[in-house]
């Protein structure tokens, strides 16, 4: 296998309960982290898109990374997404992630202004990687053009990579197009590329990939997991139809929202379906639809055991 | 002309300073306002996309807006923006502003989340105005569809114009479609419509319109004030075709850095150039091109001296 890096497998971008008053349920998401943990994942992208992270507020980000340490979650798994719109803040949130000993962080870039260039995106991580100027800091780039509006261009991965070379150490992609992760993994032998779906992981694996980063092995983490960790065995092929099955029927809906029905069902905690504005909870035909679909694909009952 | 709103006229989006070290610049943002409403603004939208609000920390908005109070600048002046992607911040902002005296504030919808519905936007304004909680509040809706990536349809305008009857007065309408603009003007009799360009200024006016809120305003405040003032006269015509004329130079560049540009020019203070990332300065080939077209325009000598 050569030379395996810590962030090989599932990291989860684990959705963030909120109370009915919309304020977060630290405890519920302390058990949910363990929970994840405990069905195989292999670490935990905190503070992603699936987290409704920047619907948080920074000062909560930082309570809720030092509640998660505090119970005991070893920071060796963490990889919380700092990047805002403000570098101040990106620069806060990252510094703080590195000093309690998370292992690396998944920045977005700024994503208020549209039609930026490269130098623009290149400055902007390398005016926080020099303000962090901490020599463990290792930076996930996160691409998401579909949601941030902008994103890292391969021209521009190459030069992180040169300038910061063992600090820019992996990409989250979450284009949605295989194309392009095919491309990352071609161009930065030894990158880590984590496609932002398990529909691509053992594509990814196969070529060189780290893993993928996911918002649903919120609710599918075993499985997702028993093909990062059995990619080369037989079933491989099977395992990843099941998981893109279940991933389909999931993303016919809204991905938070269905994500978060589909524990609170799971768990028999209505709780879990509150989302904050401008995200809207799932309507009652959505869940019948969206359980009826996951009943016909008999998926429910592997977390409902673990649970 | 009937019953006057506070809000008619000029607001200008006023740019934000930088230090070299990007710092905010707090003493020459001071001087900045004082400048531009001696030069005939009405009011200033301070923490606009022109001002690089999303830029900024929650903090350093606070500390701005606290500065330029303390310097003497009346809050009824003020319509900061206060919009953020979280609504626990966007409620800070607003409270703030609110508590201060401005006397509205300029809302983003929250921008992370693309293709959101409009009730999911509505219950984010809604969750903000309640949360505030403040018979003083006055909310300006920020449509910039163009950079926020989402924005406010007539439906929902309708809808918060019905739901906060006196607290949801107006809209800065940036689409850059004034097609948009006049059919706001037409369906909300009363609402305070500004146009996010003085291109659009006269057309606004006459139709009801309560001015305009413009980048250029930055560079031009007397010029574009003069127009909001004489109107009706007999030579709005030929002022508004100058406005525009000067305004069409201008956004042949990158807006906010060809502002700054000409302010570092008038004020003969290099500093002025500096933007935070992801923007960057404008090149020498830009700047002297963008100067040559000024000086076509015989551009440049209001401003310099007034300054």
């Amino acid at each position: 296998m050569g030379s395996e890096s810590n962030a090989r497998g599932v990291f989860v971008p684990a959705l963030t309960p909120f109370r009915r008053d919309l304020s977060v349920d630290e405890e519920r998401f302390v058990d949910h982290c363990r929970w994840l943990l405990a069905e195989g994942a292999r670490g935990l992208a905190v503070f992603g898109t699936t987290s409704e992270a920047n619907s948080l507020s920074t000062a909560e980000r930082m309570s809720l990374l030092e509640r998660l340490i505090a119970s005991g979650i070893a920071p060796r798994v963490l990889m919380p997404g700092t990047g805002c719109c403000a570098f101040p803040e990106t620069v806060a949130l990252t510094r703080h992630a590195v000093e309690r000993g998370c292992f690396g962080v998944l920045m977005l870039p700024p994503f208020y202004y549209k039609g930026v260039t490269d130098d623009g995106i290149f400055a902007s991580i390398a005016e926080v990687i020099q303000r962090v100027a901490n020599p463990r800091l290792r930076v996930y780039l996160y691409h998401i053009p579909p949601i941030a509006g902008v994103g890292f261009s391969l021209p521009l991965i190459e030069r992180l990579l040169k300038t910061y070379a063992g600090i820019v150490v992996g990409l989250k992609d979450s284009s949605g197009d295989w194309k392009n992760t095919k491309s990352l993994l071609e161009a930065f032998p030894g990158f880590e590329v984590f496609p932002g779906s398990e529909t691509y992981l053992l594509d990814a694996l196969r070529s060189g990939g780290a893993g993928c980063i996911s918002a649903t092995a919120n609710v599918n983490p075993s499985g997702i997991s028993e093909l990062a960790r059995n990619w080369k065995s037989a079933g491989a092929e099977a395992l990843q139809r099941r998981l893109a099955a279940v991933r389909a029927a999931v993303q016919k809906f809204p991905m938070i929202a269905a994500n978060k029905a589909i524990l609170a069902g799971l768990r028999d905690a209505p709780e879990w379906n509150a989302v904050r504005p401008p995200l809207h909870v799932l309507s009652a035909e959505q869940k019948k639809q969206l359980f009826a679909e996951l009943e016909a694909l008999q998926f429910g009952i592997r977390p409902r055991v673990s649970a």
